[in-house]
């Protein structure tokens, strides 16, 4: 027996039945706001992540030579990809660009709880548009789709952010601030103690006292005070970075979602490549400790990659990390199969079962029947196992009388039918629905 | 700027639109049979392949030595996986196990028209069945799954063959017979002239005189002739193979699928893993010249890779070629993206258009609106690009009037509604359908 790559996952059909649900809910969700869907290469050249490293992602590459010595990799994530997707049709592409996909990606990763090697995203991003609305309707769809799976406004919460006011207050302090490693350090500080924190943001150059203030600062600021760390920070950046977060936050309410959306400078995004608005979005419980899933603007990359300037913010909720907020709510689907019916042939029966069978998949049932000759018991500890709501029993008696057998399997409680009148003539999925 | 990996596709959202109402579709038939989505691992370890070697698949593999030096390949087909799979929970899986899987695989082929190095597939499989109404089942959803896609009876054949009626009545010519390399042979036939299949078939053990015979016997096999050809070849093997396929004809027409079938020994399936049954869809026209797709039964393979002997019957159509026929067809979706609503906004009408855009989406509603603050021009001109059906115009005119205006983007006709009535109160895409 060949054993499974370790950090990589087998789905079987009641996992993924749930899997199914809140993926398909995502992207209906996703659709609705007028996303498109796109697909893309799992390999790539190397060179798109090597040339930038960054991130450590360059040293956790599924990286090799192809067959003619290209030097590739599986991809470990979706933006380089789309930066060169979009720089190839840029004059075809009507903007704003919205799109979206749902695929796997690969990291080289220590494995633990909630972190594979192989792991699956939808990636939602809107280019070509530099607009606080662009921003916003982000925000409003991942609060939406999280709406739509089942959670409350008391379950989750966005935490919003800017890297230019994060930017422009810190190089208040000090020019020379190294404002990369400063952000960085905000973005681990929710994990290490202060200590630990100021001495990162004193590697970053900020005197302790300086590191300090700058802690209290961007703690203490709400959004009515957004104004007065702009007067601080005293730059045309920081009154700029300041109006465009408000504005963002201004739609973000027009589109109904600011109820889910905190101002949190402490938000930061651990990946340089953010240039705006930042997101979270966090457990309002804390059980699940981790960013569920995160995102921003990052204005650079596209032009980075290849392609004429073009603005872009997005965000991609993940299917490793997302479950557990949804588990910890009871709002994750059912791990199980459904199905509508199973036709149960007894004795010479086997073409009036067919026959049923394919009438009631054309109703659009989700029906199965015997394709394996076994006896009445098997045929019925199966169709529990398939989790059926109504065996139909085929009998030779039965069907002399003209009529089926229904078996209600959650009751256990038997009817009969005349061949007549089922399955009815109207009637079907969409009908229940 | 980066290039794409020659023989990898990236699909724009037209396109995309087009592949993903295909894959739906396929999809929804598979859910409608009882089979179940399963998800598997992109990479595996090579030996899974390597160890058994055979079709040339090695050659074609994009392995490599992970961070580990685990030898591992990009998987470049299903059926190890759906092994390991089946094999990791015998004793839990009620049988029959039928399961289908929609994803990329990977050869490193030569690229031609049809033919990619990433290529998509729909596996489809019982697995636990050695009945006769297990390969009916797959054959019927076979055929449905076209139908259900808009093709014609007319529009494709599946050819229907059996591996032991081929084995036996070579066997019949010579007990020392290679049946493999004859089998493949007859694979090849329809693609080469007779003097070269005659050589093939004579590098298999068969003299001249019985490579003609052969050929002649299996070409001129009936449905009815059937039992003419096993009484020839005289063997136990072959009244049991000629009664096996029989059965499975019989159960393809209580189906409801005979229509679609014709028996063809001269279809072989060219992969040596093939025990039974074998069926290839082809473009009735012959337009589209190549096998559409095809399956068949393949009992020993669970077996071969560690598991318990477990029968196995499937198929799996691939997004490569499938197109190709639905395409001469005339059937192929449109390759455009759909808009239900685009929301204008003109002046200062931010706050009502974030509104009536939200409250069409909670409708169910596509729905875009500006997210870039551009000019009426400029939006309509987007809204055209999306294939918007109707543009509501939300002006500060119109507003101070209580009502906005609809654009019906095909006919240009515009009309205004009262803010009250619209959206109406009912309706929604799921009452439009």
């Amino acid at each position: 027996m060949y054993d499974r790559l370790k950090g990589f996952r087998d789905f079987y059909p009641e996992e993924m039945a749930a899997r199914r649900e809140v993926i398909d809910t995502v992207e209906t969700a996703c659709r609705r706001y007028g996303f498109r869907e796109t697909a893309s290469p799992h390999l790539e050249r190397a060179e798109m992540w090597t040339d930038k490293a960054g991130e450590g992602i360059v040293e956790e590459l599924y990286a090799f030579g192809d067959r003619s010595d290209r030097h590739v990799t599986l991809t470990p994530e979706l933006t380089p990809t789309a930066a060169r997707m979009v720089a190839a049709k840029q004059q075809e592409l009507s903007k704003p660009i919205k799109w979206f996909s749902t695929r796997p990606f690969w990291r080289y990763e220590q494995v633990q709880q909630g972190r594979f090697r192989e792991f699956y995203q939808t990636n939602i991003d809107i280019f070509g548009s530099s607009d606080p609305r662009a921003d916003a309707e982000v925000i409003a769809l991942g609060a939406e789709l999280l709406t739509d799976l089942g959670l409350d406004g008391d379950d989750f919460e966005f935490r919003v952010s800017h890297r230019d006011i994060l930017g422009s207050v810190l190089r208040s302090f000090d020019v020379d601030i190294d404002v990369r490693d400063a952000i960085r350090a905000v973005d681990k500080s929710e994990k290490i103690d202060t200590a630990e924190y100021h001495d990162l943001l004193a590697d970053a150059g900020l005197s302790y006292d300086q590191a300090a203030e700058f802690d209290d600062l961007i703690t203490a600021t709400t959004r009515d005070s957004l104004d007065d760390l702009a007067e601080f920070a005293g730059s045309d950046d920081a009154h700029a970075a300041v109006e465009n977060l408000t504005a963002v936050l201004d739609a973000v309410d027009r589109f109904g979602a600011s109820d889910h959306c905190e101002l949190s400078l402490e938000t930061a995004r651990g990946f340089d490549y953010y240039t705006g608005v930042v997101f979270e979005c966090f457990d309002s419980t804390g059980e699940v400790s981790r960013s569920v899933f995160g995102g921003g603007r990052y204005d650079d990359l596209i032009e980075s990659f290849g392609g004429e300037p073009t603005p872009a913010v997005g965000f991609a909720p993940g299917y490793a990390t997302l479950p557990l907020l949804l588990q910890r709510a009871g709002v994750y689907p059912d791990e199980a199969v459904a199905t509508d019916y199973y036709v149960l042939q007894v004795g010479d029966t086997e073409r009036e079962a067919a026959e049923l069978t394919r009438e009631l998949r054309e109703r659009e049932y989700v029906v199965e029947t015997d394709v394996s000759g076994r006896s009445f018991g098997a045929q019925l500890g199966y169709a529990d196992s398939i989790n059926a709501e109504t065996v139909v029993i085929v009998g030779e008696q039965d069907l002399a009388d003209d009529q089926y057998t229904l078996r209600d399997m959650e009751t256990g409680e038997q009817r009969t039918v005349s061949v007549d009148e089922f399955p009815p003539e109207s009637g079907g999925p969409a009908d229940d629905a």
